[in-house]
């Protein structure tokens, strides 16, 4: 997608022997800067200090590092020590276990002198994959828009979106975003309220900024601010992504999501959560107490770094020092709270019988 | 109570021809600043600019507001002027009217010449009251935290509040966290969780603060943390505060309490709000739809302030330049999400019954 009228996506390889790039999100909105990820122990960096992140990104990133481990030693032993090494970045995203699942099965059974360059073909398709998938989820998201649209009048539909499932978040198009940049391309008029997301801020840094780019309407507001603005009936739809979403519809996604899906089914507002295949966890019958949640450091909560008016980044505390915090990542909404699940095969109730019927292959998976 | 083992009000008046201090609540937690209120002007803008805030600390600075104005000028007109400018400073919190007719009743009635130092005992008297008050509730609550410490088996029983409705929020002890206070004081083992309250992060600054003040335990949290911490059985009791409160019990407070009563209806954590009876609208039959809520400056979501590693106070950019944000200060809990209101009188269910029961002369006041 966009970002100052240039097409960009969030992780690319060039040349022969390819070179990986990225953009460091840790800088935006501030700084516009390209990356390269030359060894698999950058790739392994990127995802733990989040220069990458968004499930699927984090996927994709995660394949890209092991064909960049497979350059430096493409022997068994090697790839084994660079998976357990991209797999330890972040706990809670599965599609880095599904990404790096299907790198090792396109790679081991290979001679190692043929590792390398199968396994950036198979990493560049694993990111063409997400690029598809992720506009096939705007198809199907478009047509939910489009009904509420048809009640609007030629109003903006109003969705809120917690946290960034954007472009950003993906390789390119987005999971929750993506139905709204096809809306927005459709001529439907649509209006977003980016929840700011705190402690890390990706509503602020990532969504409004993204949602520039490509001009769509939007409004930040503070996460606390949304339960009211639905109770107000400002709010059409709740559109948000996953990290994780277990085989009975519960839904792990970043800290926050819960607090939303509880204010939308108060007030009767449709709360969808749109994800990729590479997100589902068949493995796990369901996610509440199952789905182990990052707990990250205190500092994020203590701190916030932003551009000081001097156009320098700063770091600022907002609690008095030596104030505890915690922190946990992510949380878990009950399948019940969730409307639907956008897929990149259509929209299923938020329920193993509704995956099912989207995903007929996984019936055998033990959960 | 106690900063730095100094003990404060958060509003105080000196001298025979007495000066009005308070805490500039606006540099906390970073630099303790006392900030003298010399004329009714003052007064005004210390409320608008949220030097002082929190409703019955609003309530006790417009009564010395008014009392500073009638040392200006006694007659009529130039009172009711004095009322008015203090009455337009902040819309939501109800004890800023509730106090300016106690003042008028007190002191409109006597001749000019008495009407200074009557407003000044008047204004006293509204700021004892409030202490005796938030006493009261202490003890209310504290019988309601004994009944959970007798479930813990000494664990620490764990109060979950939102932005700051301790002792900076009114003259002493607080409203929800009198109760806490108290607990402390009669050595049950508590801990807080404590909202950090974006957008104006009363939590980080202002409640983190006290509680370190008086050595109650507690950790900050994001807003979006509490409702993974209520599903996870980590929060026994959630303790807010009002800023106003109508007749069916039907509660605004800080931005951001209506998620939280969602999260612990639907996680059975007991939802409790602490309040003065100065915060009881009587006039208004249910608060959903009704209480008007402040809308503030997009700045406040945009920008944080804090304190730089090189000690200077400063403020940073989050968002991209020119992103637009609301900035709604407050929400309404709606009464059936509340279990109870914890009043100087004793706790009421949140119905017009329950509080007639505790305020029977108020059943003739037509809502």
């Amino acid at each position: 997608m966009r970002i100052q009228g240039k097409f960009y996506r969030t992780i690319w390889a060039l040349g022969e022997a390819p070179t990986v790039h990225i953009i460091d999100q840790t800088l935006l909105p501030h700084r516009l800067e390209i990356r390269t990820l030359a060894r698999a122990a950058d790739a392994a960096e990127a995802i733990a200090a989040m220069r990458v992140r968004g499930a699927p990104l984090i996927g994709a990133t995660a394949a890209y590092g092991y064909a960049l481990g497979a350059r430096e030693d493409p022997a068994d032993a090697g790839l084994e020590r660079v998976r357990d090494q991209l797999l330890s970045t972040r706990p809670t995203a599965v599609n880095l276990r599904w990404a790096l699942d299907l790198m090792r099965a396109a790679v081991l059974p290979l001679p190692p002198a043929a590792r390398a360059s199968a396994a950036f073909e198979q990493a560049a398709s694993i990111a063409e994959a997400d690029v598809v998938s992720c506009r096939a989820i705007g198809g199907h998201g478009l047509a939910l828009i489009e009904q509420l649209a048809a009640r609007k009048d030629g109003a903006a539909v109003n969705v809120l979106t917690h946290c960034n499932a954007g472009w950003l978040a993906a390789v390119d198009w987005g999971t929750a975003l993506a139905p709204v940049y096809a809306a927005h391309r459709a001529g439907i008029a649509v209006h977003v309220w980016v929840d700011e997301t705190r402690p890390r801020n990706q509503g602020a840094s990532l969504t409004a900024y993204e949602l520039a780019g490509e001009g769509v309407a939007h409004t930040l507001i503070a996460d606390n601010a949304g339960g009211h603005l639905m109770q107000q009936g400002r709010v059409d739809l709740c559109l948000v992504g996953s990290d994780r979403t277990a085989a009975n519809g519960d839904v792990a996604n970043k800290i926050g999501t819960y607090l939303k899906a509880l204010a939308a089914h108060d007030n009767g507002v449709p709360f969808y959560v749109a994800l990729p295949c590479s997100t589902l966890d068949w493995g796990l019958a369901s996610g509440v107490g199952s789905i182990p949640i990052e707990e990250r450091s205190a500092r994020e909560v203590t701190h916030v770094t932003g551009l000081a008016a001097d156009g320098t980044l700063n770091t600022v505390a907002i609690a008095p020092p030596g104030t505890a915090a915690a922190n946990p990542a992510f949380d878990v909404t009950p399948a019940r709270l969730v409307t639907g699940l956008i897929t990149e095969r259509g929209v299923a109730a938020a329920s193993r019988g509704g995956l099912l019927h989207l995903y007929p292959e996984q019936a055998g998976t033990p959960a």
